[in-house]
């Protein structure tokens, strides 16, 4: 009758400070573990015998952090999934989200502050590592990275029917929150800098391309990737398409020369893809 | 290279009021619809041309409202879905998701007003429906349920290892925000006295259980729902444990007799499962 | 230059159980406290000697609450306000904000359980104490109430400029979230029937008002307070518009009997007024 | 018995594109109007003859918008000020509020693009312009600017009660999320550069100061902008510590050599200073 269950704790907040000198590194992480296994007898029977409570989870976090400089998220993720899986007999595989809040250093007079940080951008960071008792698998992403483009978008030849009253439009604002998540062919990654030029592929070819819709510059964004980076073996994005609707001033005997726009937060569209090899 | 893809629009809002001479009914739906099919060119080539807008889709939702008296979130959701999957050659299945945000009546001098009313709860009322070209399937639910209870929850005799801290507790507060989210057998059903039947079965159950655990509770609940509702077949529970910890005041010279808590918002525990016939 | 200034502890979350044989009670504060006074020297100097924790502040939420039984938000105010002032004598005033989040009792078979709860309505209930050497003032109020009415709501015969598109209208959905704040004229009331015979007058004069504007539907709401509550001196209101505009079906070839709205949350009316005997 | 009023606009959503060849300036505006005047007759009548619908306030946005080319909110604020005082005689005063998300360019090969854009930071610019028929007053501000500092910050030599548990600390986090309002002392500025200066010199003396409390370093800041930005007369600071706590890691045999924090939300300490010339 129990078909499927899961248990673990999310929302652990970490913030790690590591020192050389007077120079300081800040990681700012939030982690989530989630188990699955033979715990069936804690659900229909009440026996907790076998459960490892969630707040030891969170404690595991903490100790952890502890024995090793935190640095990229996918690593220490690497780290708590094997420790996981070595002293719980009954799990048969976890997973485990991270999410790096990052932080920049203060410019003071044309240099960095070694012990001063400001948030950088709503986008975060995002990393997941799954194991099993045979292998790991680890995947990266970012979310919440807000851009938009003036031009060379445009949405037009689509299909209509009684109740469409879009327009086509060939030169558009096109605007989204990024939210994109890629598998590693392997571990052995140096995470920080593939991260970086994902990142910088997915922004890139959003800026080049000559849109006909948010579906065509998602593909465009996802090549880009699979073309540049190797180590990336599947890619999925998701994209709201944050609509900016040109004002019709008309009604004010002024002309709107497409400069003018209402930022809508919803209805949105939800444009969706996962590209493989 | 496009393994999967999926387009829709997103949170719809929608308010109808049906006019019963001075008694009023409102409902407060927000829509979101899912479509999949054959519509790789628009990513590919940019090619629109089987494309409906997403902005259609919002349309849609308006006019067929105008069309039929809005009731059950499902009945709406099925007729979305039929016209859908009716008019769009290229869509192999949709999935409509509905939200209704509830509206009691304004009571005045112990009777209700028939054209006044207050939101209640922060729980709303889900739905579900998906249909590819053979069958229309039907689901409900419920999120943002705030439940607490004082007595009849324990969690102890679970396992220990170096990082525990946790004592065992005879006696907490078990509270959470419940999701749920079932099946239903066919698309003929009274959907919203079976609506209410299963939130019935569902927080009645978490009252009188003597819990070992969010995991005991949660099995249940679910099982309460299979043995009242025949209709149902599966149902999905999903419970944050949102931690209220005892207060130590004997640094204050006072004692706590388990009367005084924190409550916590992150970390928290996430309990999962899913129970079918 | 220091003009002026105040320090103190948000959002400190106290829940407290009473128990009363099978029949508990459960109180659910989120409290804040802000101090003003002679302080100057914590910023001018860094001399902290004068200065009371933000964390000792809290910790005298937890152990005032382990000394008596939290009852109505105003009164565990008034009890901090005070030992605040006894004990702080730089202290020139206090400010306890309390919020209360409501816990209804799970109804099983036609009666409430003693020890399970749900929480009922968005809307919470909130108190202000504030304090100086001299004397206490305590106010109450209301938050995140949603009201709605689909008849009696007009707004016609306003002010028309070269901008104004907005057609007169006689029967729009008047939809608000209440937050209301009122002062009582001692601190010797019974607040939790005040409180509740306030919240009865503001939304049965919502419901029965004959509105020609959300200015004109808030004085009456505001006046029928203050007719029937003997121990208000004074009550603000203020009301955001929550907008639920007609869908133009006719581009669909349908008719809108004023049935079909989209609600939307930007931008919004903004409504404020104080009102005083 | 109406002892005060106001009414207007919120969340207004402007997006504006001015193209100048290949380089495109967005600017992206959250506007807010607020009308305080001789408005008695509609709360107290319903009558309406004198009231501008806030519907045709947004309308004057747009209008205004597409008549000008908007750069500062603080210049567009002024204008739409002005109109709104000149155009409505009932009208006392009128309060403009702005905030502007921004959107930094998208770097491609060493170059900024010219027309596609990143979201930049959390935190945003604000602006307020006030007027009434004499004059108008012009302020700037900041807010959602997380900032985090991991040496210099000290809490030691504070007042000790029964209930105080917290230890001196010598070496803490020191992290805020600021909110700063400053006044100019004329609408004859260079509001971009002076935008700029003010929150370098915020962030920098954050970055440098040795800190002896959140007050302390707060009034360091405001004194730094006094100190720097002849153009502003007063500043407001507001700055809630968000508190990173240090990890008990003894409990599993480690030390914490105060690099392993857990960051906390709720309670946090809430500071705030005016500092004027």
């Amino acid at each position: 009758m129990l078909a499927d269950s899961a248990y673990g704790k999310s929302r652990v907040r970490l913030v790690t400070v590591s020192r050389h000198g007077d120079r300081h590194d800040v990681r700012d992480l939030t982690v989530a573990i989630r188990f699955r296994g033979e715990y069936d007898e804690s659900y229909t029977e009440g026996d907790n015998s076998a459960v490892l409570p969630t707040d030891t989870m969170k404690n595991t976090v903490y100790a952890m952090a502890g024995q090793q400089t935190v640095r990229d998220p996918e690593t220490f993720g690497l780290a708590l999934a094997r420790r996981f899986i070595d002293r719980n007999p009954r799990l048969r595989d976890v997973r485990i989200d991270l999410t790096e809040q990052p932080w920049g250093r203060i410019p003071i007079g044309g240099r960095e502050h070694g012990q001063a940080f400001l948030r950088t951008g709503p986008e975060v960071r995002t990393a997941t590592v799954r194991s099993d008792r045979e292998r790991q698998t680890v995947g990266a992403g970012v979310k919440h990275l807000l851009i938009l483009k003036s031009s060379k978008s445009a949405f037009t030849g689509f299909l209509r029917d009684e109740y469409t009253t879009l327009p086509d439009t060939r030169d558009r604002i096109l605007a989204t929150s990024l939210t994109a998540t890629w598998k590693y062919l392997s571990h052995d990654v140096d995470f920080g800098p593939s991260w970086q030029a994902v990142r910088r592929a997915l922004v890139e070819a959003f800026a080049e391309h000559d849109s006909q819709s948010v579906q065509h510059t998602m593909y465009a964004m996802g090549q880009a990737v699979l073309d540049s980076a190797a180590d990336v073996t599947a890619i999925r994005l998701i994209m709201p398409n944050k609509h900016h609707l040109p004002v019709d001033l008309t009604r004010f005997g002024l002309a709107n020369r497409n400069e003018i726009f209402v930022a809508t937060d919803e209805p949105y569209g939800l444009i969706e893809a996962t590209l493989v090899r």
